[in-house]
């Protein structure tokens, strides 16, 4: 099972040669990863991991979701619950006794480059060797180079984002700012700008608490974000995070938006009144960024908890999401028109809608200095649909407004494999264009090593 | 004009070689066809096929269509009239006169495999050739092995399914059943879930009867349709086949379904009553589907009768009907948090709006253990619409939640160069993936077989 | 910095020798470019064209947004005013100095190809270079060879539409007749269309005056639009083009009509009202077409002057359009449900939402005779997005109906260098057909050739 050095390069000799030549530029450079869901307290703590399966199954929705796919239920799978040492066995047992329903998804490829590379194992899953890789990954985890710290180092992570409540304390990062101080946080506030969500009422009673404000009154919930915002910049923080149904936003007149305001505070407002006051507090967080700086990344579009049964028995981000059609140009007009080449604001816009790539997202970052394509995102982070996006986006925009690589992961030991998929793909993709003479091969090396270095910190103002 | 060996596979010396191997381990496996439009009349009866035209032109609005395009009109094809024997070989000679007009389309594929293969002509069709060619077919149809069921047993077809109105007697298929037993019905009841349609009322009506229930009551209609589910599941169906305008399926109130219910009965019914009534019986099917395990095959999305004259003059299926946009996510909810785990109930969805592959349908597919994604349908049913297709799904679903390739047709003569053609554009995929090592050669062919073989029986549940 | 000469041809070996065959045998063909920008007057008056900016830059909204979203200002660059020869210099060196940020891009392709093969330049563009290039594109501007109707024919242009207001005497085409014949202008009425428009009784009171009818009245409207295609028509023209919102064309009844054009009139009309209107006026120009026999051209889908501060600054045309999803299946549907089988009648259908192609397009144009798919527009005139085309349409559709590439661009020094593009490009995908024994190579050169000619002369009604 060992993975082919090779590996997502063209097939054509003449094309991977110049593939290879590319990736050898980037295949050790750094990770930069500014946006993803690596809980900083496993960093902070430093405690070893657990066993195999709440390590690499339960918490990974990729891969639950397509055991579910085959029957599976996502309670063998721990989901939602603790397993007992047997069953946690028996869940890693599913997953190699499945593994035929992986082969030429990511999530293969990612899981593969983890017993691999990680681990060092150089056996195929299945029902052979399940109890071998679990007893193997089971005692490499209580060894210390296995502990969190010391694979982030062993990944050579220059730069990690995580993803933050803003009435989060940042304890955690602050414990991490003595230790590396790469390790950032970022605002993400979507349950404070859906006022037609149960709970928000108390959610943002508690932020105002947190920020030291009232936000029974709109002011006072402006006045809480500004705080929390400049909060988390203080903690290093450089991107603010929002996943809404739809990307519109769009301002109010104040008294429209007090008596909104007023009504979601009673609990009496309507979901349409709803989704019109949080396309509100969009424009408003638009405002603040263009203020302080922060870059706004909006990863739209998720029919969150499709599937009603799960989400009553498991709760959220269990596979069970899925995307719906996107649009952009109408609905980023009013704020592009805003700040769109207002100095202190930046946009990256990621999307699991493709055919927005060449017909909006490429064309307004071909004309807006503040807006930056991303790369592709969740179940678009996979080797063909890199390439469809490239093809989608260069012809448009080239290459310098795109956002570089985010692996946007809760699976820490995954990252090296991410990011190995990314560089390799867009250096079969560079490799392409220099085959095809539309590039010089010396501009396609700096465009690789840009696209893992300069454009992340570009495109989310890094440090 | 001999077909080349390595059609359809690759350009690539290094990833031909690969797909050569993979194809020669299907190419000769039997035919499975779980969704199509044969008359099962042909094979009951076993008569001699008509003239060329009448076989190979009229029926076929694939055919008619791009005909249709270059200014020819269906009246001189013999849509909607019977054609002397002069007019048949005129008609002929248009479809060769024409023959530059289908290069590169999927259509001169099929045309070009029938002649070669089925009626082993090396000719080139055009003005010179075209009374040769007419000939020969013309007299191959009046000898024994061109009959229906010779034809079929010499196209290797293990598993055949027609399609039938809920009304249908079913009597030709009772005849095959003493033959292979290998031809099974396929219940595809449109016209009685639109309640807004010209007819409705009678149709319904006529179903009543041959139910032996009343259907003027929509406990009635209900009655009926599981009568004649029932009906059709004895005698050897495995699926039934819808295809509204969209996808959406939604329970209403049990008095909301009386009331309109009621008004279509008494045709007042309004066109947006009519759809959320369509849309009710559309999740009563689904929820029969969970109780009898009727596979539901969902073929959505078709503006039919686009040209109004056309429609008028020649009627349906002509040639004259235009996909439009779908939406799978939001419609397919209700549906699916009701029955999307349930052990009965399983659905394969097809689309000719390619946007959802990799937007909705893998992600479906990708986590409810019910939703399989179609195989690409219609005008998708071409060379490298198959391989969009494998790059929109593979990714983010792998193969096994996909159907196994449908050719949907009534060219019966067609139906091998259609499965030849999607057997080698599977190869051609999977090579590329081998080539690119993300798989290996030996799970390559066991998933190219699986795709002919294990994949259109497991989703379609075939016996 | 040299062009290669098999850039844009496929990689692999094999396909490129086929592809290498296929464009030799298009390379030197006449460019029959029967829809841009180019002013009819440059050619009539002859004179030298200005310095290397306002002739590459300025004009340029393919070039300007990307120096746009580097952050560059359109008042830098020269928009909206005249620069001195410093100033002229400075952008010039602007655009020299991101030269990196085009990478990959269509622009960049062009842009070098004028370089080289116009202006004979062998330097990178960058700091080092933009004084020689500039001097040396300065110097040569003044001499005969670079005036515009030397080059018209240096270029091999065979055939040239410009696009005109209605309201236009035509006054340079008419100079232009006794030149070369060839110089067309085409019909674009879109402002007298779109009744919702500050200035339109204006501009239609403008177009009464030049016709020679009273247009107060919807039947002065109808008799000045008659008037104006027959005086185009009687000047050389082809085509009426239109660029709409969306592609929707639906008679009203007459008293209906009457109401909303007086409302129009007396600037009274809501916008709904007025998009009704313009649908049914719409309609009334697809009537005249296939009275009068003009090839109706459609370019909608463009969300124009996205950025409100820039529109205001600088207006329109500058590069800040941004396309939007279209649907052409309905929205076509009366229009061709009425005139799509009438002799006269002829249209061609661009647009810069891809996923019409597949879905919409090419199977309207497979059975429309009168529907052509247009080559990929503006943001799609790319390398990458052409192959995207034929491979969505070809399989569909096959090649004659299709346009033909326009080039669409006022930058006249670029004509060869887009057409260039667009042979190597189809060669490509030719070749790539060639190798995978879908088409012989025979057919592939037959085809080859009628895109660059038969294909634009018959989609275009060329006489």
């Amino acid at each position: 099972m060992a993975m082919h050095p090779d590996r997502l390069l063209p097939a054509d000799p003449g094309v991977r040669e110049i593939a290879r030549t590319l990736f050898a530029e980037v295949q050790d450079l750094p990770i930069i990863s500014p946006h993803g869901h690596v809980p900083a307290q496993w960093l902070a703590e430093d405690t070893a991991f657990g066993d195999p399966t709440s390590l690499l199954i339960t918490p990974d929705h990729y891969v639950t979701r397509l055991l579910h796919a085959q029957g599976v239920s996502l309670d063998e799978l721990g989901v939602g619950r603790d397993l007992s040492a047997d069953q946690s066995r028996a869940a890693f047992r599913i997953l190699c006794n499945h593994w035929s329903a992986f082969r030429g998804t990511a999530v293969q490829y990612w899981l593969e480059g983890q017993l691999a590379d990680v681990f060092g194992l150089d056996v195929q899953p299945g029902p052979d060797t399940t109890d071998a890789i679990y007893d193997a990954i089971d005692a490499a985890l209580q060894t210390p180079p296995f502990r969190p710290r010391a694979l982030h180092d062993r990944f050579g992570i220059e730069f990690l984002a995580t993803t933050d409540d803003p009435a989060d304390d940042l304890r955690y990062h602050r414990t991490l700012t003595e230790w590396h101080g790469t390790v950032a946080p970022t605002f993400r506030p979507d349950r404070y700008l859906e006022p037609g969500r149960p709970g928000w009422v108390a959610d943002v009673g508690r932020l105002g608490e947190v920020a030291g404000v009232d936000t029974g009154t709109y002011t006072g919930w402006v006045a809480a974000m500004e705080s929390r915002r400049e909060f988390f910049k203080d903690h290093g923080a450089v991107s603010t995070d929002h996943s809404h149904r739809d990307a519109r936003m769009e301002r109010l007149a104040p008294a429209e938006v007090e008596r909104l305001y007023s009504a979601a505070q009673s609990g009496r407002i309507t979901q349409p009144e709803a989704d019109t006051l949080r396309r509100h507090f969009m424009f408003e967080q638009a405002r603040m960024a263009a203020d302080d700086g922060l870059v706004m990344t909006l990863h739209p579009g998720v029919h969150r908890n499709h599937h009603a049964p799960t989400h009553e028995a498991f709760g959220t981000d269990v596979g069970a999401d899925i995307p719906v059609a996107l649009e952009f140009t109408d609905a980023l007009q009013p704020v592009l028109s805003e700040f769109g080449t207002a100095a202190g604001f930046q946009m990256v816009v990621f999307t699991m809608d493709e055919t927005v790539y060449a017909r909006e997202l490429a064309p307004l970052a071909g004309f807006y200095p503040s807006v930056y394509v991303g790369a592709p995102w969740w179940f678009l982070d996979s080797p063909d649909a890199m390439l469809r996006y490239r093809s989608a986006v260069t012809d448009i925009a080239g290459f310098t407004k795109t956002s570089g690589f985010i692996d946007d992961t809760r699976a820490f030991l995954s990252i090296p494999a991410r990011h190995d998929m990314a560089r390799r793909r867009d250096a079969a993709y560079l490799a392409g264009l220099v085959a095809e003479h539309r590039l010089s091969l010396a501009d396609a090396v700096e465009i690789a090593r840009a696209l893992v270095t300069d454009n992340p910190k570009r495109a989310f103002r890094l440090p």
